[in-house]
């Protein structure tokens, strides 16, 4: 099988230029077949900000009004999308821009509300393989912004990982996947201070060992878990690294976390 | 040849879900292969307000600062797009969200700025049949917004008359294409503060007459010109209707103003 490289791009990559740039660049003379996943979730909350409309979180979750679902709609699928969209072409790249909406390639069911009410958010549920399919053998480049469509046509705001980790699923019944997470961290840090101390490999039982004694950030625990859960669905490798690291991984080096089931 | 509809919806409809929803409700049930082209400039001005973005109209048309494109493409290409693109799915259409950036669908070239520095405008220089050929073939409605690329990958803004306006020429050669531009009045009107005085035909002669004598209004000039243009260049038909009758004319009623060159 061909091998496809499932990227998403997040945190300080999609607002650092340089960072956006070395990614894109990577993915340019890679050569590889890519489909790129971003959100983008510090624009939207500047944005915010700006326009006195309140963000709530819990458990570092976007509780997601409809005013805020027309925020992360204008930011994912208007603003990063295009420029990510233009930044490949400029590397001489034809890509398209998709949220999940278009061509109806992600539906989403909204979650339910009886716990907790995220309000406008979706949890996946079909990935249109095809759509996906045609574009990349036509060598065009998907990317894809964290907005899906419910069974009723309804925008739902989803997460960027697990958008990511859901297309990576669905696309290894006929590809090698590789799932990189690329943010600006330089992988799993032991010390999250101390860049150095990336941890190389995170096994399933390293990472129950690691959530008991507390050794891991809470923000890093969900996206571990949908790693873990993209792997136990077929995927080929799950990697944590640092954006800026995108080409040494497509030169065969290691860098970052891998993340392995055993 | 096949009939191809280019609608373009801009002004109020955009702004009020009845008229877009009577306008998405018209293209569901009319079954017509058709491309939708919309803008969304009120919805700039006001988050433009609400951000304290300063706007600059020079003639009607907005100068484009960078801060100003960044709304553009956020509410053209997000925002906005998405809704439409939704709109359809709720109406069992599979739809595509395109800029002029994905899969360089349009290109253009930015506007020369030594008499009027309009920022980044662009005046569209080609648009890729293949690209819309491809979608209308497989049933799938394309939605573009009024951000195209230049051939330097720079995102610029563009009026979406015009845009729709090439896409309509462009499609002329393999299709008899009717370029409908729906807004909220019934037509081009003799009186603009009577919506029953539309004009039912407009020639070129009779344009040339009406502005002389400024019997026109002057937001109207540019998009009676746009149209002349397309009809001269193989458009098999151009008219301006109330987005709330493209009912009444996929029922072969004759809603609005006809242009025609002769």
């Amino acid at each position: 099988m061909e091998d496809l490289y499932v990227i998403k791009i997040g945190g300080e990559t999609i607002n650092s230029e340089d960072s956006l740039k070395a990614c894109l660049k990577a993915i340019s003379t890679s050569g590889k077949k890519v489909i790129l996943v971003h959100g983008g979730g510090k624009k939207v909350t500047e944005l915010a900000q700006k326009l006195f409309i309140p963000q709530q979180m819990v458990e570092g979750r976007r509780i997601t009004s409809l005013e805020t679902l027309e925020l992360c709609t204008m930011v994912y699928a208007g603003l990063i999308n295009k420029n990510i969209v233009a930044g490949l072409s400029a590397k001489k790249h034809v890509a398209i821009g998709l949220s999940g909406a278009d061509l109806n390639c992600i539906v989403s069911k909204k979650r339910d509300a009886s716990v907790i009410n995220y309000g406008f958010v979706g949890d996946i549920v079909k990935v249109d393989e095809m759509v996906f399919e045609n574009f990349i053998t036509q060598n065009i480049i998907p990317v894809v912004n964290s907005i899906s469509i419910s069974e009723d046509a309804e925008l739902l705001n989803t997460n960027a990982d697990v958008m990511a980790a859901e297309i990576a699923k669905t696309m290894s019944a006929n590809y090698k996947v590789h799932l990189l997470y690329c943010f600006e961290k330089s992988g799993v840090l032991k010390d999250i201070t101390e860049e150095n101390s990336v941890i190389p490999d995170i096994s399933k039982s390293d990472f129950m060992h690691m959530k008991e004694t507390k050794q891991i950030a809470d923000g890093m625990i969900p996206k571990l878990q949908t790693a873990f859960r993209a792997l136990y669905h077929g995927v080929e490798e799950a990697r944590i690294l640092k954006s800026d690291a995108l080409e040494n991984y497509f030169a065969n080096e290691k860098p970052g976390t891998n993340i392995s089931l055993h």
